[in-house]
């Protein structure tokens, strides 16, 4: 797969491509180690600060190693990379490179020292806001501190999984009820 | 709208329908009153039980009645209802009755007191099952206690909220890459 071209977007719009509930790869590091694995809980906290909640299981290998550095990549593949993000979450990063095994290239974060995922849509740099809500439900409290987001196309097909195997394929993208909305609720 | 036959679902089902993250009509009930709000932001947080995390906002009418009634019925529309999805994210519980207003058709719950919607594809009857996140993330950590799934079609085409009053439809639904899942990622 070919890197995507991107750019910097507010931090504030990354409910565009996570809140439709896409699965995403979450990358991190931790003294010398990088890890990558595939996440489908997450949802969007807030907007002021940029606030995203993501289930790790505490089985995880990235678990302790994000718990520890408390930063993270929040990543969002397309369909052309489905059999990849299967293959991510079938083995573990305590066996392997998985960067390396699946050729992902990594890219250096601007603000955290987890790698981004070039092959992705969309990578959001993201630190810990709150360590608190890890130990009862594995919830990590994120906040994004800076948005790469490609320029083309408009919207990604993301894949949405619906567990047993199955994923839905996102599908057309529609302001067709956009006139319906109360003028505050929308961006302008 | 008519509303969907519908049968019993085992509740860690809840997955197949909220992971893939679809907008919800999330009712209520409390001293009489009735309600029902439109809500993006929700994740999956665990199978046994069968955890589904909500963000209601503290301006929300709903957030009240739920925090006081302990229960709350999350209902999955279908794209046929996304003018009425927004027409309902539009106006307060406070000043008119949703239902009555949109001619939605309120089921009584089995083991909740907070009403279904009939013309929705599912219905899940939610317990609160945790309280302590409400007050610093306005989260809700609820349980499924009873499931109601439309018998069909097999999948619902769902939206999915993009912001700014775009909305992705659910696409295609695939078993594609169910044969590269370890065995024991898939439920049987």
């Amino acid at each position: 797969m070919k890197p995507f071209v991107k750019a910097d977007a507010p931090v504030w719009q990354v409910r565009r491509l996570l809140e439709p509930g896409p699965i995403v790869l979450l990358s991190s590091a931790f003294e010398g180690e990088r890890n990558v694995m595939t996440l489908g809980w997450h949802m969007i906290m807030g907007f002021e600060p940029s606030l995203v909640g993501c289930y790790v299981w505490d089985q995880n290998h990235s678990h302790q190693m994000i718990r520890k550095s408390k930063v993270a990549v929040i990543n969002v593949p397309t369909v052309e990379m489905a059999s990849t993000v299967v293959d991510i979450g079938n083995c573990s990063g305590r066996d392997v490179d998985k960067f390396e095994k699946f050729g992902l290239t990594a890219e250096p974060g601007e603000q955290v020292s987890a790698p981004l995922i070039a092959e992705c849509f969309a990578s959001f740099e993201c630190r810990l806001a709150d360590a608190r809500p890890i130990e009862r439900y594995n919830l990590f409290v994120f906040e994004v501190v800076k948005a790469h987001v490609a320029t083309s196309p408009r919207w990604p097909r993301t894949i949405h999984y619906r567990g047993d195997g199955v994923f839905m394929v996102s599908g057309e993208n529609t302001s067709r009820w956009r006139k319906r909305f109360r003028p505050d609720m929308l961006d302008e």
